[in-house]
C-alpha cells in the first residue's frame, strides 16, 4: 500500500504524535488525530491541519488503514491489547515508544490480519505536548523499526514509506540490541541529568545562591531532566534490567573516579579524561587545527 | 585606575584568553597578548588584533598594570610564586581560573604593592583553543571577585571595571563558597559526561553500532566531555574535597535510583522524575501553559 493512500491515525498528539502530525499531513490521503486531552486537540485543531479530532479512541481509529501509536509505552500495550477486540482493526499498526521488547511482544499476540511494526524515531526534544512539534523533529535520524511476528512485507514497506515522508532513516533491528542500546545512548544520559538536579537540589536547600552559578555547562548536562514524566517513567520501567545495567555501570565508574582523585592519581584521570574528549569529539565534526595544536599547551613552560 | 587608561597583558590565548582579547580590544590603552604555543600566537596576530604578541612571560609582562592570567589552575600558581621574583611585578593582577581557594592562598603570599583578585568567569564552552574564542562569551554572566589579602579598594574596582566590559555581572564572594558551589554546578556536570563516555566507550566495544544511535539526547548530555584537559584536570585537584563530595553524593543517588528500579517503587521514581522536572523548568524560561495543560496527559483514558 503507498502511503499517499493509506487513511492514518495518530493516537497521541504530545511532542511525538503532534510531530508526526505536521511531518505527514498531504502525505497520506486522510489524516486523523486523537488525543484525550483537550489542549493537546485544540491545538492539533488550529495548528496541524488535521482532516479531523477526536477524544475517542474507537471513532478515531475506525476506518483507518494505519494505526501510529504515539502515547507513553504502557498506554501503547493497553492499546495493543485492545486492538481487534474492543477497537477496530487496523490493518496496519506502528508504535513510536521508546523501547521495544515488551511491545513486540504484545504485537506477537495481536490478532491475526492487523500487521504490527515496533518502531521508534530516535532522539527527540525535552518538552513534553505538541507545543514543541515539528515537522523536521526526525529529519536526518534514525528511525528502529523491530519486526515482529505479525509483520508482513506489507507492512514493513510501509513503515519505511512512513520513515522515509519524515526525512529520517530506517534502522532495521531487533528489540534485544534495541533495547540494550538506547539504555546506554537514551536512558542513561536522562538518568544522570536527573542526578544531576536531585545533587543539586540538596545543596541548593542550604545555599541559595546555587542556581545563579548554574551556567551553560550545568544547563546542558541537565536538560533532559526537564522530559515528561509518564514517557520517561513508562521508559524505564519496561527496560528496567537494561537500564540498570547501564546506571550501574556509571556508578561503578564515578566511584573509581572518586576513589583515584582522593589518592591523585593524576595519571589514571589524565588517561580517562583525554579518552573521553577524543571519543566525544569525534563524534560530531573534527575540530579545526588551531584547536588541536592547542590541545597540547598544558604548564607554561618554566612556569 | 581607569580601564581605558591600563596597560593589560593577557597570559594565555586559549578558549578564555582569547575570548578576554576580543573582549577588551579598544577598552584598555594596550593590550599584550602572551602564548607558548605557536599556533595561539599567529590566531592572536591575526584576528584579535592585539598590540603585541609574544612568547615570552617577562617580556609580555614588563610595563602592563594589569596582568590577567588565563591558563590553567595550576600554571596560575606557578606563575603568582614568580610574581616579583624572576618575573616583573604588574600593579595589578586578576585571574580567571575556575577553582579559587588555592589561588587565594597564593596571592595572599605575593609581594606587598602587587594588588590581586581571584576572579572567575562563570561558564565557558566545551571546545579548547582560541578558535572557539567570542568577545561575547562572558555577557549576561556571573563573573565571580573573590578579595584577597592583597585586594585593595583600587583593585577590586579595575576589577569590576574588566568584568563590566566584558558585559558581565560582578559576584564578589569568598573562596570557599565559591569552590563549593562551583564543584555542583560546574566540576559535577564535567564529570557525569565524562562517565557516560567512559560506559558508552566500554560498551561500544562490543557493539559496533552504538554510537550511531546518540542522538541530541546522548550528545548534549555528554557535551562536556570535550573539554580542554589540561583546564579541567587543574580544576578538579584543585578542588579535590568539594569535587569528591559531589560526586558522592551523585553516585549514592545512582545506587538509590538503581535499587527502587530494581523493586519497581514506582511511587519514589515518578516523585523524584517529577521533582527534578519541575525544577529543571523552573531555570528556564517558564513552558507555554499548553505544555502544563498537557503534563497531566498520561495513560489513555480507560485503555
Amino acid at each position: 500500500m503507498r502511503l499517499e493512500d493509506a487513511r492514518v491515525s495518530i493516537v497521541g498528539l504530545g511532542l511525538i504524535g503532534g510531530s508526526l502530525a505536521l511531518g505527514l499531513r498531504e502525505r497520506c490521503s486522510r489524516l486523523v488525530g486523537i488525543d484525550s486531552s483537550r489542549a493537546a486537540r485544540l491545538w492539533a485543531a488550529e495548528r496541524a491541519g488535521l482532516d479531523e479530532v477526536t477524544a475517542d479512541l474507537a471513532d478515531g481509529l475506525s476506518g483507518c488503514d494505519l494505526a501510529l501509536l504515539a502515547v507513553p509505552v504502557n498506554s501503547i500495550l493497553k492499546i495493543l491489547e485492545r486492538l481487534g477486540h474492543d477497537l477496530p482493526s487496523p490493518r496496519f499498526v506502528l508504535d513510536v515508544g521508546s523501547t521495544k521488547r515488551r511491545i513486540v511482544e504484545s504485537m506477537n499476540r495481536l490478532p491475526q490480519g492487523i500487521h504490527a511494526v515496533a518502531g521508534h524515531p530516535l532522539g527527540g526534544k525535552e518538552t513534553s505536548g505538541p507545543s514543541g512539534a515539528e515537522a523536521a523533529l526526525f529529519r536526518g535520524r534514525l528511525f528502529a523499526l523491530v519486526p515482529t511476528e505479525r509483520t508482513s512485507p506489507e507492512a514493513m514497506d510501509l513503515s519505511q514509506q512512513v520513515v522515509a515522508a519524515l526525512g529520517a532513516e530506517s534502522w532495521i533491528t531487533d528489540a534485544v540490541d534495541h533495547d540494550r542500546r538506547v539504555a546506554c545512548t537514551g536512558q542513561l544520559p536522562f538518568v544522570l541529568a536527573v542526578s544531576l538536579m536531585a545533587v543539586g537540589a540538596r545543596r541548593a536547600g542550604t545555599d541559595n545562591g546555587l542556581w545563579d552559578a548554574a551556567a551553560s555547562g550545568f544547563l546542558g548536562t541537565s536538560r533532559l531532566a526537564a522530559s515528561g514524566v509518564p514517557m520517561m517513567r513508562d521508559i524505564l520501567l519496561t527496560n528496567r534490567e537494561q537500564v540498570l545495567e547501564a546506571v550501574r555501570d556509571a556508578k561503578d565508574w564515578l566511584g573509581d573516579f572518586a576513589d583515584r582523585l582522593a589518592n591523585q592519581d593524576v595519571v589514571w584521570i589524565e588517561t580517562q579524561l583525554s579518552e573521553q574528549r577524543n571519543l566525544r569529539r569525534s563524534l560530531v565534526a573534527p575540530p579545526a587545527t588551531i584547536e588541536r595544536a592547542h590541545e597540547n599547551h598544558d604548564l607554561w613552560p618554566g612556569a
